[in-house]
């Protein structure tokens, strides 16, 4: 724990950037396009073009299975997004979008060796959004929805999972949840405790909190409270959307009232995805040996050196501070190993098993302070695609 | 004109290509994505990703200008196609057509330095394509229509134009046209003709055959007589579609009737862009140094071998006979001279300084069998573009 005890302005601290180099970084966008077949002389061109194209285009309408192997499409994803909640600054539309996308995009070649594509939407309405990706299937192999906002994500995803035979993600939701599982397993082997006999707090019911409670829930934890802008979410409570009130169903077992003081008030694991403030006296109040998952970005819910006064164990999102909880770890692996062995869709096994995998690479250096591999580990996204390939085929849907 | 007399099977013939050499050229598809802001370390991280993005996002967010500057969405050409009219081999299908796509874009970053993605489509409706695109439009700056079949592809382009306020170009139609143009133009000086005493016969009336009659007209020929399937196009032939019918307004002032022979009897250039069959008797009546350019792939209308016992100048579409009629001489340089100046859209002005351009590269080193730059010559598509973009200014699109 020794990292929680430096002066964190001492560390990379996010606000030291400058506009220059932030805007100097992101001049022209941040992608470019690379042919991978020569076109460097004419009997070069007449292969990877006409004439010689003609023949890989006549043997693909002949088997259309073929587009997997002479397309770049079968290990291609979208990068979708309507802009409706992105990052923290909300809805501020597809072309503000672009450079969150662009950033993704990198982030997928870089750490899962993926080509992907940003398609950012004039449009928020589902239907049209399915019916635009639909119309655009044969273009790519997979795709990663993000920064989409709830619950229409929610309703958004389950479509486009109904509609397309490939892998669909909404990242916001499921990369976040498995770096959460992860990273749980990762603490609970440092603290010596059993995920079936815990109780943890969400704070959020966006895209994130829901998943992590689902996750959470088929990882066998003993018990999930989810925690909105309006308090406990409790079965019978006025107003509640079909997806908190699914949720509700299968959470806060003992029955909690009230907000966050008292869903807090002896939990073992807090997930702050709000983007709310969690006073000290709250993190005071949990069980011994706490842990406290802060990931709001660029603010936490509770500043890690506060939270680490009273919890045994703290992760942020930040990369300045020990233990970052970063998508980055689950989703390049994930679609990597869902691609590599042309899965239909991911299932809940999938991403249980890139859990699974990042949690072991962990395992190797595990302590208080890395119950989680870097951000920057380039054995992660490796793992996690190899363990997301098996549980693919396991599943029946590879 | 010695190039004509050689054997041609001495020359690298389309047809010595092996599948094996072709099919491996093109395994796991033509193309891949580079990111182009440094991720390797955790500070870069923090710029090109979060938090650093949303400094980047807010400020289009604000200023909605500044997407031009900082995402890649603004020198990006979608490389949009149906599928419905590919190559020679017609309508193959979407995911058939992803290989040709792939080919367009290496070469639009080849030979124009310019990014572009393949976004091939599984409807054929036009106004389900227009929708498609207008929804995707944050995503890129400009649309290459590609192997969209007639005459959908006049409605399509005509309402992409109306409906997108960006550069729009089917390039079966008007790269074709341009390059048409500017190796009539090199064939006219080396035969010290003036194009506004020629008459052309164009035989063919779709995508292709059509812009080639329009832009010859706008350089002033003096008569163009399309044929197709049924004959000679003239005003008040019976069924004719809207597209021939108003072309018919502007042709044929001669009032000529009947088919092919008919048609070039004592005509001074030929433009075969039709794929079918054209005598050597035929090629025989035309008048003194004809011009014959027989563009169909692989399959020339007429063998370059037999039109040059009767032609001053023969040109072809492959690769393989000297005088090649390339597309990639034009659309490269069009739409990167477009998107340099933010063009929002392709004027009639821009793709005739695309043809002066072509012919003056050439001319530095005219000659019958030179009459247009190689494909490969690295002037041409800076040289196209800094002409296209001084043409989008003088015509105020710019």
């Amino acid at each position: 724990m020794t990292a929680l005890n430096e002066n964190p302005l001492t560390r990379t601290d996010p606000t030291e950037l400058t506009d220059e180099e932030i805007f100097g970084a992101h001049e022209g966008g941040k992608l470019s396009i690379a042919a991978t077949a020569s076109l460097a002389d004419p009997r070069a061109l007449s292969i990877a073009y006409t004439p010689g194209v003609a023949r890989v285009s006549s043997a693909i309408a002949d088997n259309p299975a073929l587009a997997a192997r002479y397309t770049w499409a079968h290990r291609l994803v979208a990068v979708v997004s309507d802009g409706t909640a992105v990052l923290g600054l909300g809805d501020i539309g597809p072309s503000a979008s672009l450079p969150v996308m662009e950033g993704k995009a990198a982030l997928f070649k870089t750490f899962g060796g993926l080509d992907s594509i940003p398609l950012v939407l004039n449009t928020t309405d589902v239907d049209e959004i399915v019916e635009t990706l639909v119309r655009l299937r044969p273009s790519f192999g997979a795709v990663n929805l993000e920064d989409v906002s709830a619950p229409r994500c929610f309703e958004l995803e389950a479509k486009l999972i109904e509609a397309l035979d490939c892998p669909v993600m909404h990242d916001d939701q499921h990369g976040t949840a498995v770096v959460v599982l992860a990273a749980l397993r990762g603490a609970n082997t440092v603290l010596g405790k059993d995920i079936a006999n815990q109780r943890v707090v969400v704070s959020g019911a966006g895209a994130a909190g829901i998943a992590c409670a689902k996750i959470l829930l088929a990882a066998g934890i003993g018990e999930v409270t989810i925690v909105d802008s309006r308090g406990v979410i409790h079965v019978g409570r006025d107003g509640l959307n079909p997806v908190k009130a699914d949720i509700a169903e299968r959470t806060n077992g003992s029955g909690l009232r009230g907000g966050i003081a008292e869903a807090l008030r002896g939990a073992d694991v807090f997930v702050g995805v709000s983007s709310s403030n969690v006073e000290e006296e709250l993190i005071a109040s949990m069980a011994n040996d706490s842990i406290v998952f802060a990931l709001s970005n660029p603010t936490p819910e509770v500043h890690p050196e506060i939270a680490g006064r009273h919890a045994a164990i703290v992760a942020t999102g930040r990369s300045d501070f020990p233990n970052q909880i970063n998508n980055v770890l689950a989703f390049p692996g994930i679609f990597r190993g869902a691609l590599d062995v042309g899965a239909r869709r991911i299932t809940e096994g999938m991403k249980l098993a890139a859990a699974g995998a990042i949690a072991a690479v962990a395992s190797d250096d595990l302590a208080a302070d890395r119950i989680v591999p870097s951000a920057l580990d380039p054995r992660v996204g490796p793992e996690v695609a190899a363990a997301v390939a098996l549980a693919a085929k396991a599943d029946g849907v590879a």
